[in-house]
């Protein structure tokens, strides 16, 4: 799937993305039951139901009520209901209570889906070169939107499941969409000449404004490792004491590791948690809860639902620093280096500020990402659970230091 | 449904009411779709399909594991998941996150519910007079245990479906069930003599330990309102500033006012709340959530989810107090009394402490009363949610002052 | 010091009562440095300063303002500052917030309590009978009021104290005060008749409210232990691991239990805590803070700083029970019963509830007991920080059940 | 004063600086009282005591225990009561309780700081030319950490009095030592042209590790305003309804709007507010509380008491941004620019993110800057509160997003 240079892509090119995106967040809810799509685990993640029901609310929002003529909104409340932060658009439920929606029910947001295809789907059929020039950047928008909370849907419904002392799984092993990485070679240092770099989003694709504008920032020479940290070297930072010294940790993280009780990331078990998994002829050591349920821990996996406290005191503790964003996006220009993307995300050592010149995209979309510009990292990469092709060297993840429900992780760094 | 006298009912007679509660449980959830029996809208309600499970895991944990030989648990975890707060049985799933539980299943609750009635229905068939003599009343106790949970099963998901701004109703309006009484007659002041009076549970017919022992006291004479407290009654207290007077209330219930705006009992809707349901023809004003939904207040109904505070502002404005809990059982024997019974709980001013002479039913059936009487009111009656036959004269139901999500009201006595 | 009778006592009696209980505030207050006086440990508790300024602030607002012509107010914005709880006089300080009053400083409040006394001698100087009438039970509620305030500002200041790593001691050790008593005999079970029995205020003395009106109750036969427990007998219950024993414990206390983290009384200090004082040619074990600072438990020394629930869990543990608040008053009657004041206040198995045909007092005060009367505990006798002479067998002291910042603990009952 | 080049600094003029700054700190403590000195408002913030213990304690730990052969420390316990946040030093007393430490006494605090002064003047007085080299480092450090320790207690102290309803003075008005600017010409835009800029510290004076190293950026060209935002610039922006428009806010910031009930700057007493000063002849408008008390708002002078949420609010409104740090550095060169320093500190658009290949101190000052590197703003400049001297154009203050209590403000730029 394609989805770059929206305003000259054909109509019939973005509607086969659409219908592509559009069914991929249906497939992703299909492992669960209506009791799985409807629960809200904490305040920071949605329901599953949510998730559907509120990437269709933004194509009706922005799309079909202010460019498709005729169109009738499947239930005003829902405006209501799913809009999630757009200050400009009214009023909303509050994030905390979207679990509490027991109605409209998983059959009815499949319909509300239904029913904002159709609209989207003769909107495409009548359009004129004019309006297209109009509709298929906000079209576009929408499908990059629905992909971003495609993986928030896996990292919500992984938390919630998570917190079921038994620990379901979300798919069935066999299931090969979401399989971790199994091999992890030594890791090793990429020297990086630094100088000047050109970074951020350049070409005609898509890309959202926080990647924009492209310029030009001064880096000195460093080196990168090669491959992300596995679960085998985060499993020596454990054992060697990490989560019990202090001068590893940034203030915040160390105040964090103590008031949550933090002795592991999110979804691993230590070898005493009485969940556990036992099975005959193995040896009992941590074991990992992931999208296949409890699996022994594997040793060459990308570690992953770390916070970036625990990924700057790792890096501390391995004697080496987390890499700037624009140190991350010069190296993706060498070609030895791997799981640059489709693992985890890499928290940086970079806040997520604006870059010079940076403009909020227009109208409602304003709100898209700008205002979330303070007290946040920014993470590069993708994930196994980042939609393919959704992702590029230029994108910015962020998420708050203390976050770890993500498929989050780390790549180390150092000066030269 | 008869269930006094256990230890001499033979087992026929409690086999017939085990399937009558039983089945009755299973029709109170009929309504609600696997969402909504999944959610859990604060920490003090659970989940409806908790509530269908606590209630069978409390058989086959008192009853069957213990005196059903052979019996096999459905699954042992279940032991964990819903045990609500039996320490002696072991750590169990945290309160507050009941409404994680997506899995089991609704399907699942629903075979585990019919594995333990095969269990029971085996055991019934196999016993022994000597047996019986010992199962006779844990087979009573829990069957008086389900409805309990039948009645909170109500008011739980009422409050969960309160918390969605569309407010949908849990049964059709047709459904006769819990309709609310409609005729409210003039108060009348019922004058009571007082002196010495019998309270608590003396027959030999069921009663919980809470009831007992029966003993003597001494009561002044006093009057009584021959009916409860109305929604017109209560809509006058307000519209006289009831919520805004500090010298009505109790320093508790103005500081609960206060933090959380109280301006009305929990699920009034006033006449500029944007969830009003307008019908043409209709005058506008205050409308209240129900088990049918949103209707236009019903002047003459009791008024009901009230917390303690408010129940005792509104006798404190209408120059009144509230009965003692010793007040409202001597005034059950005056048969001009009306509405004592199948409307509301009706607070009384009597905090929830031990009887003279109070002992805890023996095992495990220890902590099922006894160590919540502390911090609690005493309420009494029965409620439209109340199953027939459940309450009685000496019955004490209790909650914390605040509590004001139950079907509980208030009629009014005053010193003579 | 006699405070009884006050519409009949002369004004000169009352004026050198005035002048005792005024005195001894200021005593209280000597051995604390401006910044002793200042800090709030706890919303619960008030500054030194605080208790000094609002008795002074009760005689003037209901004392001197509406009695004494041409009283000039000290400040007027004390008004504000030293309300307590009267919802009556306007707006006031929050209460949480006490400890940030720096200003007007202790100096300044002196100032203000001469100012009072100059007006309150003014008034009884030139008081005619008529007038007398009306005063002298104002005054006399006054000296109640600063009285209770008194022990408040022991308690207080101890806590304060407790919460400096330091542990400075209130008054030096040579100071016979406020010593505990030494002697611990074995305690006797004493025989109560039980039945009709009159409590409450009766006679023609000062009273509060909540003590009356005189009523008879009804009591079974029970015994009550002739003396309090000692701190000897608490270290028991701790070394058989009560404090990990819920089924000792009311569910409300278990709970405490836990998210407090309790594991002896408030101001016991565990073998291994690095505060322990150590002194040469003693053995290490408990060690206790108190007005003296710390020093070794002494097993005779009734235990205090319990709440209800570490009270009522010793009283199960002991296979006893707490008295009711009516077989404690029942009890005074019988001259074998020993420390039944002066040492500890003794926790009650009695809600905090008004009785019957119970009325506030008129005006201002009616707040002064009242609206308090739900979620507490009566508490019966007096402790070493009680003054002399304020408590009487009628008197009701009342805290929340988790309280544990006061001179209380229990005295045992049983039934017979 | 000059603090420059310490290692070559000759002790004789490192003991003057030492001496100046040390009575400095006493001069700002003189006016307050002994209460005064002792409260906390605020967990962030700390009482006048604690800064003058803690400053003190720095020297004894970090200089005299390891470097002055036979120092004995003036009491033990201090290094547990007045460590700040040295992990490395082992257990503190926690940050939220500084306000309970009624003892040590404010006597006792001078007497500690006079105990170490004689300590540190022995060490000068025999210190050899080796030593002198390990030495007088750690003395800088100290020093510029009691410099930035002024200016907490000054912005502390005047927060604790603002939470007095009474509003008190902290200095009388005559005072000239912390005058705001009266003065406030129209803005002009400096443009400047960006491109390679050195930044961060270069020279052999004092630098703190966050200023380090120095290292070229590459900026775009800009324009930056000559001069602060006003009070009564910041007066347009509220009476243009800045506090209620979310498209204005970051979404953090509004939510703390939203939480917070924030209208004006901190100290901004809004026309209607009880706690107005009336003076005779005067227009009643808005006041502000500050270190000479309450007086009428000047509309020249700096506005401050902002949180960035406010600053960044203000400059979306003004159609401007905030300056980067290093915009903001950068023109320190320009000779057009005022109000740099000596007024407010100035919020930039810059995370407070360490510099490509900074390093912490050695030793225990490792904790001084850099484990705070996540989750604060950049500010730069210098405030009234800032001791002479200070600061300079490489310096880095930081603060959350959220903190509003210190002498923060604003200055605008532009893309050009």
């Amino acid at each position: 799937m394609k989805l770059s240079r929206p305003s000259t892509q054909a109509p019939d090119a973005l509607r086969d993305a659409y219908r592509a995106v559009r069914a991929a967040s249906l497939d992703l809810a299909a492992p669960l039951s209506a009791e799985d799509q409807c629960i809200q685990s904490m305040p920071d993640a949605s329901p599953t139901k949510w998730h559907l029901a509120h990437t269709t609310w933004f194509f009706e929002t922005v799309l079909l009520q202010p460019h498709a003529s005729g169109y009738q909104p499947f239930d005003p409340r829902f405006q209501y209901l799913f809009n999630s932060y757009y200050e400009a658009l009214g009023p909303r439920h509050p994030r905390p209570h979207r679990g509490l929606l027991t109605r409209p029910s998983v059959d009815e947001v499949q319909a509300y889906r239904a029913h904002v295809d159709a609209g989207v789907e003769r909107l495409l059929d009548t359009i004129d070169e004019a309006a297209w020039a109009v509709v298929a950047p906000i079209l576009s928008l929408g499908l990059h939107h629905e992909q971003q909370h495609q993986e928030l849907l896996v990292t919500d419904i992984l938390h919630a499941l998570s917190c079921n002392p038994l620990l379901p799984a979300y798919r069935a092993s066999a299931s090969p969409a979401l399989r971790l990485a199994t091999v992890a070679p030594a890791m090793q240092w990429r020297a990086q000449p630094g100088g000047h770099i050109e970074v951020g989003h350049g070409g005609d694709g898509f890309a959202f404004d926080n990647e924009t504008p492209r310029h030009r920032v001064l880096l000195r020479p460093y080196a990168i490792a090669d491959r992300v940290v596995s679960c085998g070297d985060y499993a020596q930072f454990i054992a060697d004491g990490g989560y019990q010294r202090p001068e590893l940790w940034l203030s915040d993280g160390w105040a964090a590791v103590q008031a949550q009780g933090w002795r592991a990331p999110a979804y691993w078990l230590a070898p005493d948690d009485p969940r556990l998994v036992y099975q005959p002829g193995t040896t009992v050591g941590w074991q990992v809860f992931g999208v296949h349920g409890v699996r022994p821990l594997a040793h060459e996996a990308p570690v992953a639902q770390l916070s970036f406290y625990e990924a700057a005191a790792y890096a501390e503790w391995a004697g080496a620093r987390l890499p700037t964003e624009f140190e991350w996006e010069a190296a993706c220009a060498d070609t030895g280096m791997t799981e640059m993307t489709g693992h985890v995300w890499q928290w940086t050592r970079s806040s997520y500020d604006p870059y010079p010149g940076f403009r909020p995209l227009p109208g409602v979309a304003a709100e898209y990402n700008g205002k979330f510009m303070v007290g946040q990292l920014v993470l590069r990469g993708g994930s196994v659970a980042t939609p393919p092709g959704h992702t590029r060297a230029s994108y910015r993840n962020f998420f708050p230091p203390a976050a770890r429900w993500q498929f989050s992780g780390l790549r180390l760094a150092k000066d030269l």
